[in-house]
């Protein structure tokens, strides 16, 4: 739905609200598809939503609550009152609702797990940590024994009610539950009926451990170009199914973090990313606690190069006119350096960069920085030397670039490379470290040539 | 397949190429998945790449030109030769066919598309550009008569051979070719055959039109978390289909570039995204080329800041302490500036920051500058205090911090802004500038303030 089409309806909803009229607000909503619904109910205030979602029928509450933003979904479940809740859960899909339930307090959790009524499908869900395979598995899904013939699948899905978001796949199991084969429906509806489904399934498919990372899951199904990806344990058995738009959800979260990582904007809690519309809406307490972290890393890095500079008073106060090119050196430093992180993030993340083979792209990179170096050294040189006359000055501000240029390229991708080996997210620490280093070694290098030439820069 | 296997894999297959015994090695590789068999390609030469792919079956050389990376699979297909060329292209589906043309000599564009059979698909699918929902949309999908009685379209379905991307829905268009609806196979087999298609097809779907911007596309395909999206055009006649495993491509596209331009990565050439196995494995020149671009701009701020120091170098003899803390407010200025472009620029992808709501985002971005600038200057303040023995000093880093932290996240919002309303890119142009911006006026603050306050610094 166009967004202005969107506004209309979100101010018909609001006034309707106010005069008390809220089934007339349900009933403006009603024909909406539910990402739309939800993004009506994400402008109206938390007391709005829960008279609105009240008279809306139960099945619609739920896919609203699919479509909201998880802490709006948790903070509206919140407030529904346990017997409310506890009928929009049923009429989640699982995996949703588990996610929802993960979010509440846990004694409202335990509250509406003990009323709801496929508790037992959800409390298995429930197992897993969210930004595992297992925590984005869903329970619904199509699954036989292996020797199930095609026209009894056939009678079995004409006898389920119509789902909302439908896997189009069916998968084949052992008697003991392992994963056999995969079939799609179209590959069904070409089959004879009489054939047993493993006639007709692939056995040739891809499939990923419960315990794996989100971002494995989202980087099978997008390399495979799956619709769904089954999820088994350490013994194959089948355990549950991701479907893409979860793995899509859980690359744009991705690259929000790697953008929001590099960019210095980082979370305070663990394994928690910050969310971009909190950013753009949320409490400023919240922007300052996220941004703060980084800002003060980095600024141990300027007091740092202060201090370098603080060494080499003597010679300041001899040539004054070397402060003029502490920010091109401490400059290019920083910005070639922030480069060569991006590339390594994004050529890691992307798996085109294999921690084995790590000397060979070190040495790609640092030859790299190397040319950029004597490219934006002889520049810089060049534009020093007209300035002040003095060839001498030109000489120490290049060289200094060249060597700060490809000593920050080099670090770019050893900083992040050490971090992953002891486990730190490199996305994270890498950005501050890497500024830090820079300021400092940046200074110490020009300083010190600087005082090589002395005698000539006088 | 796991990495280490792929990688025996490909030496055995590189080991049989070498002893001419490219059947063998094809052998090898045919009971691989499709990406795996690309990753092998991609490690060859391209010399035995296209001995390789001559003596693999037509079908599975068009899944492997479909798995390999755009460059290289644009190689291999200029190398083939006509005949095998246009075997391959006949094999791949319409809408990878098109792209791969696209990416031809024109001379061997129109030798391979007189040769095809069926080049009138694939050239109704050249006419859109690539980066539109037009050129992402395949045409190889179900359509029917919305009165087409659902046991004729099983019938037509049996009838067709099995594809590999099979999309599980069935568009229904009237008689002048606008899409009237659309159903998912599940729902197909649960209804009766004498059914017409448009009784059980969903009238409410989302579609788009085909000259929108592909990520336009992929917006949609996740909001509305769909398999496939109809593309149409602006008679509302169905046109072709967008798969979700395209949208997921364009997403991970549009998150590389969005990266690499926060990082200062920049295409030279127009519409064209820095690929990031280029940056990782490509040519080292190509490097320098995207990397250039943005240290240039960002030198012109640093020869400015130089600038302006000089232009208060009488100042800088008298008090030589001032230099040390060049580095600090420089750093903190740029930094800060840039989490504020990551942010609107995360945000204005996301759809989360509207321009028509400007004032109230930068209102919001220069609220939170203002807090992070007088935390960070009371603690920059309160350390050149310690380390100077001299308040004055301190208040002079202080207010240089607040200023230029609240100046410096202040444009990281208003800059990206005008960049949009001139019809630039905001996520390539921002950063430069607004680097450039805040060296110069961080250093302008950081001396105006000195000068005021020079009799008590002395």
């Amino acid at each position: 739905m166009v967004e202005e089409q969107l506004t209309q309806t979100f101010e018909d909803v609001h006034r309707l609200l106010e005069e008390g009229r809220r089934h007339e607000a349900a009933a403006l909503i009603a024909p909406l598809l539910p990402p739309d619904q939800a993004e009506i109910f994400e402008d109206l205030t938390l007391e709005e939503q829960v008279r609105l979602i009240k008279v809306v029928e139960a099945r619609q509450a739920a896919n609203i609550l699919e479509a909201l933003d998880e802490d709006d979904a948790a903070n509206l479940a919140q407030n529904l009152g346990i017997e409310a809740l506890t009928r929009v859960l049923d009429e989640m899909e699982p995996d949703e609702a588990a996610d929802l339930l993960g979010d509440l307090t846990p004694e409202l959790r335990r509250q509406s797990l003990a009323q709801m009524s496929d508790q037992v499908e959800v409390r298995s869900l429930l197992r897993y940590p969210d930004d595992t395979a297992g925590g984005l598995m869903t329970s619904e899904y199509y699954v036989f024994l292996e020797d199930t013939t095609v026209g009894a699948i056939f009678n079995h899905i004409r006898a389920q009610p119509i789902q909302d978001e439908e896997i189009p796949y069916v998968y084949a199991v052992d008697e003991d539950g392992r994963l056999a084969g995969v079939a799609r429906l179209a590959d069904l509806i070409r089959a004879h009926h009489e054939l047993p489904l493993l006639a007709i399934v692939d056995t040739q498919f891809v499939s990923i451990d419960a315990g794996e990372d989100q971002e494995i899951a989202a980087q099978l199904l997008n390399r495979y170009d799956l619709l769904a990806l089954p999820v088994i344990d350490t013994q194959g058995r089948l355990l549950g199914v991701i479907t893409v738009d979860d793995a899509i959800a859980a690359l744009e979260e991705e690259a929000t973090e790697d953008i929001y990582k590099s960019a210095g904007i980082l979370s305070t809690r663990d394994n928690q990313s910050v969310k971009s519309d909190l950013m753009v809406r949320g409490p400023i307490w919240r922007s300052w606690m996220v941004r703060i972290p980084f800002l003060l890393v980095t600024m141990i890095g300027g007091i740092l190069a202060g201090g370098v500079i603080g060494i080499f008073e003597e010679a300041l106060e001899t040539v004054v006119v070397l402060a003029f090119f502490i920010p091109i050196v401490m400059g290019m430093g920083g910005n070639s350096g922030t480069q060569s992180v991006g590339i390594f993030i994004r050529g890691f993340v992307l798996g085109q960069i294999d921690p084995q083979d790590f000397g060979k792209h070190l040495l790609r990179e640092v030859g790299v920085g190397l040319g950029l170096g004597i490219i934006l050294g002889l520049i810089a040189g060049g534009a020093a030397t007209l300035w002040q006359g003095n060839p001498m000055i030109g000489l120490v501000v290049g060289l200094s670039l060249a060597c700060t240029v490809t000593l920050a390229t080099g670090l770019g991708f050893l900083v992040p490379l050490l971090m992953n080996k002891l486990n730190i997210d490199p996305a994270v620490a890498s950005e501050p470290i890497i500024t830090t280093i820079n300021d400092f070694t940046g200074m110490l290098i020009y300083f010190m040539f600087a005082s090589l030439f002395m005698s000539s820069l006088m």
